[in-house]
């Protein structure tokens, strides 16, 4: 797509069709472009916005040739997918940002950890698991992940005692030191065709103890200059060593000792990012269409300090969502209401989210606490 | 809709599907609510967003009695409906925001006016015309105002002198004191269904001189803190004298001698306020999703100050757009960019528009005509 290219006829394909790439889909449509969602699921959140819906699995060759074949572009708002085809159409010249190729690295976390070690980026101690005695080879805790599937705490377990290998995860695997952890950060980074990349702020999520799903995402963290410096140079060294296209989500751990090192890439927009809607000067789900559209980066400009929360299913229910308490949770004043349109809840599935502004981030944690305390998302049968 | 009502399955219904259709619909989308445009046009702006499209016109009884039968509320994106069948169709019990009494009052141009008038608001000297003579009434020169179906500077026209009346607007009509102006200014007021009002900042509009089109709109405006108060206590009073519940636009002049005149009001979202999205806490078009289904009003609070320019169709040309510049307009920094998806682009046409955020009002201002410089919506075919 050159400056030929006419722009009021793009045709944008995303594989996948939940919150992100609903998100992704209204920021495409704001640039006036035409959006194919494939997913499986009828009726999905991001088809429910978007100009075209190919029902088919992410797994489905001939679906996913059909997307690509159909559209100018296509990218992705997740990475669990069959990239053998995808590859294919690469390779012939149809245009896939991120290309398959690191779609495929990053599925396979040890691999994603290998690279970034290899190139002199900081990573807890890790080892590949090729027979049980590699599990004790850190001494206990010891955490232990799955090399492919893992997603919001799934995949990922901590072994505390040698009787505890017993509960091994029964997958190809890897394991990591426990590290001390003083706070969990995140940097999401834009980079596009001609390499040229953009830092949103370093923000901190604090995570639900039960699930080990994020739950709350302040930007900007409450980090010294020093640790945001250095928290921004290893994201943007990270994704340059991917060389990709798009969108990145750096999730980092800061140690209790000051160490700076980095978890896992998401090569697509992120949990971690969402507040990029209401508080940056271009959202990270309008900044990997321009990426992936070769138009320039927007401003990464932070306009005011956000606290997100998600809204998970409740506990004990499932069926048709009921949103509870959502007279009194939009009287919070600077307070923006997501709800993804999914037909189905049940316990601790992202449902919606909102994201606060505040000139004072404790203010906006405060009020964002109080919105947790206030919308639970029910449902039509107790579980 | 009580606090027992189920948010999670809300239907929205919307009349008219252009771009202020649109970014409503994708409002009530991110809120999670299911959307049905009617409008006549095949792949219309607001359908191409939406989960369902009734293809009818604005004065279909049937096909409106659908939209407001199908859904549990219905609202505008504009004034010029048929009103007879909604006004049966509220007195039944259905809820549609603002009631068709208000739309069918604000069609009328005149007596708009005469409510205003009579309720104390201040607005330029006006004259119904019954014959040829009361168009003389005031002088030369004056304003001829259409009663009915004006926007966008049709159905307004300057008599400059008596030959001019050869050329007088051949409808039902009234004349208007030509005001000495010195800023046309804009408040958007939302009022809920319990009559709480919440008023964004007084932005300023700067015309299109060749088609009196509103080119340019900055938020907020250069005005005193004087004038802001008392534009803000003019334009509420006005809501409150209408009561109507939604979004409301309140033009003002601004005179020379420092009077505030009310010029009209457009019961719906207004291009006025587009810079609400990237620029307020809460926008116009969420905000009306909020008032029309009974949820608390969100906060009006400027985030930052704000220029938007409209994209016009370039004169010349018409069909297909193709939108020359895109590249070198992205790389204004805070720049959001949005095309509706219009599929044929016309001289003059409203085919997108830009928001720049800045500090500096002014720094915006300058970007913004950078912008406008180098966009230009050209057609497929030269006329």
């Amino acid at each position: 797509m050159d400056k030929n290219f006419n722009y009021s006829n793009l045709k944008l394909g995303i594989i996948g069709g939940g919150q992100l790439g609903k998100i992704m889909s209204q920021k495409a449509k704001k640039m006036g472009f035409h959006v194919t969602i494939l997913d499986p699921t009828f009726n999905c959140p991001a088809a429910q916005v978007s100009d075209k819906h190919i029902m088919g699995g992410f797994h489905d060759k001939e679906k996913l040739e059909q997307l690509v074949q159909e559209t100018d572009v296509t990218t992705f708002e997740l990475e669990h997918v069959d990239t053998s085809i995808l590859k294919e159409l690469f390779d012939n010249g149809h245009i896939i940002h991120p290309s398959p190729y690191i779609i495929e690295l990053i599925q396979n976390k040890y691999e994603q950890k290998k690279l970034l070690d290899e190139k002199g980026i900081p990573v807890p101690k890790y080892k590949n698991v090729e027979n049980d005695e590699d599990l004790s080879a850190f001494g206990f805790p010891v955490i232990q992940k799955a090399k492919m599937g893992g997603y919001d705490g799934k995949g990922v377990q901590m072994i505390k005692t040698k009787a505890d290998l017993a509960y091994r995860l029964p997958t190809e695997s890897f394991i990591e030191e426990l590290v001390d952890i003083d706070k969990e950060l995140a940097v999401i980074v834009a980079r596009n065709i001609e390499g040229q990349t953009k830092c949103y702020p370093v923000v901190e999520m604090l995570f639900d103890d039960r699930t080990n799903i994020c739950d709350i995402v302040m930007a900007p963290a409450k980090i010294s200059k020093e640790v945001e410096k250095k928290s921004i140079e290893i994201s943007v060294k990270s994704i340059e060593a991917l060389e990709g296209v798009g969108i990145f989500a750096v999730e980092l751990f800061l140690t209790k000792k000051g160490e700076i090192l980095v978890n896992e890439i998401a090569p697509r927009p992120h949990n971690s990012g969402h507040y990029t809607v209401e508080a940056c000067a271009t959202s990270q789900f309008e900044q990997i269409i321009r990426a992936v559209t070769n138009l320039p980066l927007g401003s990464t400009k932070l306009i005011s300090p956000a606290v997100m929360i998600n809204l998970l299913g409740e506990e004990g229910y499932e069926g048709e969502p009921f949103i509870e308490g959502i007279h009194d949770a939009l009287e919070i004043p600077e307070l923006s209401f997501h709800f993804y349109g999914k037909t189905f809840t049940k316990p601790y599935r992202k449902m919606g989210h909102v994201t606060i502004l505040d000139d004072d981030i404790d203010m906006a944690l405060e009020k964002a606490m109080r919105a947790k305390d206030i919308l639970k998302i029910k449902g039509s049968k107790k579980i």
